[in-house]
């Protein structure tokens, strides 16, 4: 099964940093690794063989716990997860285990090595960061299946929302809409605060739908995503209701023109650098580069933010089996502006476009 | 205004423990603060006069930041604000700043260490705790004006969704049909998935919505919360499908008299864990109180899940100001269960119910 080949990845990551054990407590990591869905858990991964893994959560948990992380030890704690893992560790005899800094507060640190005898208090927890998050970067094939249903979900939201798109309706309302279908559809929740985003507030990178209504004439930005399963879509389309100027046909099809390039730009072995310029020089040759003022995209999966970054200078390579967005934008302050966003699968030779809704010129 | 007074609170409370400024990153205390809601902030408070407040966010947010933070200068940062922010306070000789532990990474911590010169390192950064946070708890004028629509419009959603309670809707139909009304009528989000737990499993304290379908004959459990104008709503009912037996119908005339009697037990001056016997003790003498497995109540506002706790042993006095849910259940594993919560403003004299809806048996 997947979670137990995910769990051997990383047992080898966390043997090279020389730890008895890892400690994993950002919830979407530990899902990962074991599969269990409750809002309150900590998952210890011994590095050595002596111990099956455990998974501490509370009282509330029990049946789902034992159903869902099947290949675990599950201890039942009324206290904090996270600190009767670590009163388990220091009673199995482990020494030294590896956190992640960026998702444990000074707070919690604190209360664990309070919870180990002194003299391990200072040799116990080693920072070893993002270490689970970085393996959940590159997709088994599980994931990409439920990767690719939440993508469909989203592009059939898309293909079906045109008729809510009509001056004077709210972008409250579309993102409603979009909602309300996608639940219906069996998403658990979006993936984000919907973003409908519509004449000069369409200039707004993170315009988050409001009570303004729809002009008669301008740019509708759509950027959302479902959660389906755990894992999370994303894509951003932007329409035109009423007539549009040149100007903003032009602008259009450049932005269209950076995100087919970028796309094109994909591969294993790419730099997200690389991506990021392959996007910024359609914008730069289109004396619009100034207007794109965030990151080409990111990774997604059991989180809508992930590594890696696709943003300028960055080194990091791609590798097949990422999933990440390619999402450039021109936004010119208090006028108007234009995003289209897909969600693709980095494969050897390409990439694979998880989102095939139409990016032509749609005018309503 | 507002902000001004609750920024000299901080000031006052933060000139008591000996620090030159606070920093502030957790996103509540920042709105509370100074007004600001966009995703990304830090706000310092000089506690002396030499320097106004700062807040820091990036270039998504420059517009948004001024007009919401009127009274602060506005920093804006491409990169982390809370570095932005811990380079700004050595810049400007501030040498000793209190910072919240408990929302604050230890690889944050770290970063912020580094942004200063090396010999503030190590004396720069003092842990002070919750203290933006706690001051939240009391909520001033214009809080309990937001709070009174929150939990006004909580009680229009429950009024208005017993259509569709019948047999065979699922849970899940039933949330939506709320989450559907309340952003319909303005609410940003629900403060939290709704719970929507039918027959067996509304014996779950935590049974969000499922698929599950409403019984012929049992009991429905609704809690549920919308967020209007950022601040939170809490409450929840319990209704009867079908004829019920005495057994239903005596445990949820005790869990009514335990919630009466702990909202009739507060008042400014009492203690959490007072106001928790006070319903415990009812259900103790109903023999039901080891079916009571969670606290009485909690605080709320800008977070679903505030301080005060109302719980067993809870020594922290209630005061004027504080808004709390009292909340008793009972719940029969496998079998059924029954909780009711109100959202109650405390005041000098008693506590003034802010979710009036009506409490009495409801069969439908």
């Amino acid at each position: 099964m997947g979670e137990n080949a995910r769990r051997k990845q990383a047992v080898a990551a966390a043997r090279k940093l020389g730890v008895d054990a890892l400690l994993v407590t950002h919830l979407p990591d530990v899902r990962w690794l074991c599969g269990f869905t409750g809002s309150n858990a900590a998952v210890v991964v011994p590095v050595g063989s002596r111990f099956r893994p455990i998974l501490v959560t509370d009282g509330r948990y029990t049946a789902q716990a034992k159903a869902e992380a099947a290949g675990l030890k599950v201890v039942i704690a009324p206290k904090s997860a996270a600190i009767a893992a670590c009163e388990w560790m220091a009673q199995a005899g482990l020494k030294r285990c590896g956190f992640d800094e960026g998702n444990t507060t000074v707070a919690a640190l604190k209360q664990m090595q309070a919870a180990v005898p002194a003299k391990l208090r200072r040799s116990m927890f080693q920072p070893v960061g993002a270490l689970v998050s970085t393996l959940r970067w590159i997709k088994d094939a599980d994931e990409i299946g439920k990767m690719r249903d939440a993508a469909a979900l989203g592009c059939r939201l898309f293909d079906d929302i045109f008729e809510h798109i009509v001056p004077g309706a709210t972008e409250a309302e579309v993102a409603l809409a979009l909602e309300y279908k996608a639940k219906l559809a069996g998403a658990t929740e979006m993936s984000f605060p919907s973003i409908v985003a519509s004449g000069p507030r369409s200039s707004l990178p993170h315009g988050r739908a409001s009570s303004a209504k729809l002009p008669s004439r301008g740019f509708v930005t759509l950027d959302f995503g479902v959660v389906l399963d755990g894992y999370c879509s994303d894509m951003t389309r932007t329409v035109h209701l009423g007539k549009a100027t040149a100007e903003e046909q032009r602008v259009y099809e450049a932005v269209l023109e950076a995100q087919e390039t970028a796309v094109a730009a994909v591969r294993a072995g790419v730099t997200g650098g690389d991506v990021d310029e392959a996007a910024r020089s359609v914008l730069r040759r289109a004396k619009l580069d100034k207007w794109f003022t965030h990151s080409t995209g990111h990774g997604v999966g059991l989180e809508i933010h992930e590594g890696p970054r696709l943003a300028a200078k960055q080194t990091q390579k791609l590798e097949a089996g990422m999933v990440v967005t390619i999402e450039p934008g021109v936004y010119i302050p208090g006028r108007f502006g234009v995003r289209i966003e897909d969600m693709v699968l980095v494969t050897k030779t390409g990439a694979e476009i998880l989102t095939p809704s139409t990016k032509a010129w749609i005018q309503l």
